[in-house]
């Protein structure tokens, strides 16, 4: 066959994908609404950091720049909870030495275009904005921004990497029974910067994600390279006591984070005029099925499955999608009737179990993860993960540092749920797990009943 | 304050809707796709006969149509199932008297529209197709279909009543915090006609909903007027032994309804060319939120909620919409910012409720009526109903045969399964329920756990 692609989006996904196509040898077309943000500066992505884990740094090293981005990647080992009195109590994402990372998404994205362009079979086309399919030949059509001279280009596989509010899914929508929904979630968020220290450096732990856990709302940190911090608000927009609505003047402002946040103040000193500035934006859940057309239409990343950013897969999540299908490419020899149908069939649930996963890990950050029974569950999970390695995984394992699809890990979490129910109602669990026997009791019988 | 609103779509709900705001003195300007069905003759819609219940009527005898179409409407008073073996066994609907009717959507369509043209301050504008919508003036564009000729126009209201595919939903789809949903039954269906009797007359029963249940799939018949039926097929699309996939032969269509459908044989002469000629339809549950654009933009119908057919609800749901806000002018002196935004507020949980009910009533009609302990359920339901009038009024009936808001008839349905649950457990049910003081004693029980 003809190994000839377009894709439509130059953003994470989109790059990375039309590397590893171009390493199999097609000839790419980059098509990305923006300009180059090597010359004009990265500008839009919702967020300016994110963190990178396991299933992205497959993709990541597949593409051949895992090794350079880890130079500026800085590990997150776990969580570091901040009361209202300023306590901190600190918790591992996993093992000793197992991390996430905070990657800047601007750096990120300049590094896989310049990666794209060493090859010589894969052209960008910046500026360019996607207006839609005709299904019936597999031409795409797009008007420069700059003349808006329009122009169509005919390929044999096109993939829409271009994100949440894609176009080529617009145009996927048209077909009969072509599923879709767009849920959002009924609280906004807020960028807030948190500068580097006094004489440079990192003004709180950099090796940890930051979490002012209150309830019903949060507010969490990631670091940068260049010893400052990404703060993030995430506050319902209305309908609450607490929320964006009542957030007009800067007294009111200040006063909330006086009473929140009170030990973040700080480390903000910009607070009231990021508040005003920054947008207070939208979070939203969208899924669809199918996510192709025939052999020849393929969504991937956010276009498919945007998701909200509690489990911090979104980025890893789109880069899973181009490693599963890399894997595909290999297996297949480039047979793209079984490619797509099979990654139609095979990986959708795994994008929409993410997406509940994702929904979920918001009521564990922005509330249980300063209750103490949680942090009790989480204390013996480590302690099973420990002394039965090859038997337990706990979920938040299975989804950062795994490969496991989402679907099954999904499956097991509800297991695991079920298993810490039994193990909680232990009479006075808190004080005795350690020396009890009943924890390793009910966990082999736990595992027995699942074997059988 | 101005009374002036512009109605999308002519269809069933667009032309109820329009006469309400002319009876109460607005002037209505109304859009529709189609050319006029008095001159043109009906086109498209999806199924050519409706049943029409008690929330439909209500709203029709607002406008003043009631009487005239009970002339013709064909009252059906409960379901008659047919076996494989050609038994047939009936099941009211409710109690005594009580029906659903058979309406012609042609005719009921027509029938409105002349309602809705005696007005003097009211204009309906045929073969314009909405381009969309300008929100920040309510500015509206149409294209005339006949000479492509562009026009807009601004309006205080807009009323979005352009059904599932609404071109109204999209342009407030670009809406930040949208929510929307589309999803397809992985069935379709295949209108089938039953002609008269020979010497004229109904060839089956016509006062009754006919149904073949057949397990994951059905045929079900409506009565229309001039005697002939109207047949439909429900059936996987593919991924069974019985899909669509596999009847693409005259000979594959012909075993399969005489394996499965052997009594209809003889009552659809055309099966053939009907199966051929007919197209294979989707169906797809719509949902959104908000169903509105601040006080200026309102959906309703299909393009709010559009549901599977399988409860009769979908036209009657849409007609609830305009009683519902026709009450509401009353109320609230047509102040349409205390409208819009109790309506959305209350009435999208409604819509939802009949779109989960119509999901389920699907399982009901191609499985559970043929389900003796279903069956049986009914019986008891219906000994509970007239025993206890004021305690006891089945799921079916609220949502048929009431004006309980549809989220509280769900919500009822769910303590009603409840109580069967219970019931249907006592030793030997099937034989001694009518002797056995058991079924008492456990509705008493249950009614007072409900009171208290």
């Amino acid at each position: 066959m003809e190994k000839r692609a377009l894709v439509v989006g130059a953003g994470l996904v989109g790059s990375l994908w039309a590397v590893l196509l171009a390493q199999r040898g097609y000839e790419v077309e980059v098509y990305e609404l923006r300009q180059d943000p090597r010359s004009a500066g990265f500008t839009g992505g919702r967020s300016i950091n994110l963190a990178l884990s396991t299933r992205g740094w497959r993709a990541l090293d597949k593409a051949g720049i895992g090794p350079g981005i880890r130079e500026t990647a800085i590990p997150m080992y776990g969580r570091m909870m901040h009361s209202v009195e300023g306590e901190l109590t600190f918790q591992p994402y996993g093992r000793e030495g197992q991390a996430i990372f905070s990657v800047s998404r601007g750096g990120l994205n300049i590094a896989l275009i310049e990666a794209a362009d060493r090859y010589e079979n894969l052209r960008f086309h910046f500026g360019q904005k996607c207006l839609g399919l005709d299904l019936a030949d597999n031409t795409i059509h797009f008007e420069q921004l700059e003349d808006g001279r329009r122009s169509s280009v005919q390929s044999p596989l096109i993939f829409g990497a271009d994100g949440a509010f894609s176009a080529v899914r617009r145009s996927l929508m048209k077909l009969p029974r072509f599923n879709f929904s767009q849920e959002y979630l009924e609280y906004g968020y807020k960028e807030l910067h948190i500068p580097p220290a006094p004489g440079g450096g990192h003004a709180i732990d950099k090796n940890a994600l930051h979490i002012w856990p209150r309830g019903h709302f949060m507010m969490i940190a990631l670091p940068n390279v260049d010893g400052s911090f990404t703060g993030t608000l995430f506050l319902p927009f209305e309908g609450r006591k607490d929320a964006f609505e009542h957030l007009h003047s800067d007294e009111q402002a200040m006063a909330f984070f006086r009473q929140h946040f009170p030990d973040s103040l700080p480390l903000i000193p910009e607070l009231l005029q990021d508040f005003r500035a920054n947008p207070t934006s939208a979070l939203a859940t969208i899924r669809c099925n199918p996510w192709c057309y025939q052999d020849k239409v393929l969504l991937i990343g956010d276009s498919a499955h945007a998701i909200v950013p509690f489990y911090g897969q979104g980025m890893n999540a789109g880069f899973e999608d181009c490693s599963i299908l890399d894997d595909m490419m290999e297996a297949y020899q480039d047979d793209w009737t079984a490619i797509t149908g099979e990654f139609n069939r095979e990986r959708i649930k795994d994008g929409n179990a993410i997406a509940t996963l994702a929904l979920r890990n918001f009521v564990e950050m922005r509330d249980l993860v300063a209750d103490p029974l949680f942090l009790l569950r989480k204390e013996i999970a480590a302690h099973l993960q420990e002394k039965y390695p090859g038997d337990f995984l706990p979920l938040y394992s299975q989804v950062t540092f795994s490969h496991i699809p989402y679907s099954e890990a999904l499956r097991e979490g509800a297991a695991q749920d079920e298993l810490f129910n039994r193990i909680l109602a232990i009479p006075d669990i808190r004080h005795n797990w350690k020396k009890s026997p009943e924890v390793d009791r009910i966990f082999m019988q736990w595992l027995n009943e699942r074997r059988s």
